[in-house]
């Protein structure tokens, strides 16, 4: 039973630049924390882009749902900026019934130790495998699905729109 | 949605002696693990003890059932040294039907940097809010059934017993 | 004998703010640092200020200087960012002859894991424990005087500004 | 103005063995520590052994003698276990004069993010590159001459054997 990654950048990818003492994108971190995770799924990782979720147009996220769409695994894990992550699972959710789509992030970069990207980044992939057909988000420890969930910019949280339970 | 944590030590937990250069117990790492993934689960933890899993003796499973079945909360994690994880599995597996258990632990220990904890903790929470009632062991990625896993101690990996698949 | 670690702020102290993914200041990393060093020396630590040395201006210099000047210690650490370091130490060596005193800084924030920060700071107190009375920049190994440094931009390394060696 | 370091294990540079939950040596850390620390000096390192310095014999101390009076070097830095470093330092000190030698090591394995090490190895290449000819121990920022310095094995911290102050 294997999994997809799609790699699209946010926060969880972010590093440093010495020379600038600015924050951007080079490579993903996505091996080195599957790596660091011992993960033993089969897993197949595409980048698709490696942008600021700030900064995605409709035309990235109709590419990422495009390769959703393709993907011949039917568990996808979407790695994702989280300031625009409740946008992209909108129109992933609405278009996507045949499989599990779960989109993760971090609220700190991967590569600044202080992260939750790794603990995220379990919880995504086990999500994947368990939760019925359907596009999620996974983030700190909770799952919220597609139609029912915000981010609140103040606290920096996830939480559902409605008062029910997030995840059942 | 309340999930239980049940620590009994283990890899996860073993931290360096600086003074005689050897591995021991002190305290758990559990709460800053669950702060460094900006945990937004509500979670009870609670130290059943801390034991590397080769000296678990009958009592101390007694002991960790004992808490399995006691726990108000339906979702819960065991921290465990991986060992010996399977033989808990089994304890539990055999008697528990009302409640999730999924039995967790680390390769490496949390204090030495290149740990998988942090992901397997993730993982461990995300199938214990998602799976039917029964125990699991949760390692790496990967989820298994109590009745169907071995420890591969040549590998270090968990694998099923029979040739079927582990998750489902 | 004692050391004073006067503390400016620079990359060194940045810390990434979770909820607007910039960097910022909150509280200097210099006693976790000496305490992940296990430092045994005598240290005095004083937080003049908390700036990005670009932002620094004449009076936030004249105010280092001060502090340099009163300090009871004669062994001196400056922690600074690097863009200005070159400035401020001309400034600090022109003045006071009675003293060692010791600039270092980091190419990446203490907080970001991969950071030169401990290292330097291991540097910078050992060379002011053995050099002669005046003002030295020591970064990642090495150690200039004052009036024989500056900042290779494109490069992110100090050098000396005349073909001679460094330390001698 | 190069220097040599010279490794020989210690604590510095073990590991954790994920399939026996054991310490245990496997390559040096030091290239990557310099990596970290972002050292510009000019260092030619040389893995001479990697035992935990309580297994270290005299052909052993011997050897390292040997390496030290080779080096083309002058600024010599040796990682060393913690528990014999004054043994190694003794003899060294007693025959080399026409060099700076200083001896290092770390509390804590540099593996395990915990660790003294890249503190103390900033300072050791410091020491090493301002301190007159003669054999040292540079631990946690003091600098301690061969002929006055133990390990007090309760505290776990390097001491005088006199009263008097550590660093000339």
């Amino acid at each position: 039973m294997a999994i997809r990654i799609l790699i699209t950048g946010g926060t969880f990818d972010k590093e440093y630049d010495e020379l600038h003492g600015t924050l951007y994108f080079k490579d993903t971190h996505l091996p080195e924390m599957l790596s660091l995770g011992r993960c033993k799924l089969e897993v197949t990782t595409r980048t698709v882009m490696m942008v600021d979720s700030l900064d995605m147009t409709d035309e990235d996220r109709e590419l990422i749902l495009e390769q959703c769409r393709k993907s011949p695994e039917d568990e996808i894990v979407v790695t994702h900026g989280t300031d625009t992550m409740v946008e992209t699972a909108r129109l992933l959710g609405s278009v996507i019934r045949d499989k599990t789509v779960v989109l993760t992030g971090a609220m700190v970069p991967y590569a600044f130790g202080s992260s939750d990207g790794l603990f995220n980044l379990g919880s995504a992939l086990s999500f994947a495998q368990t939760l019925p057909h359907g596009t999620y988000i996974a983030m700190n420890g909770r799952c919220f699905r597609w139609d029912n969930v915000r981010k609140n910019r103040e606290l920096g949280i996830f939480e559902t729109t409605e008062r029910t339970e997030s995840t059942e």
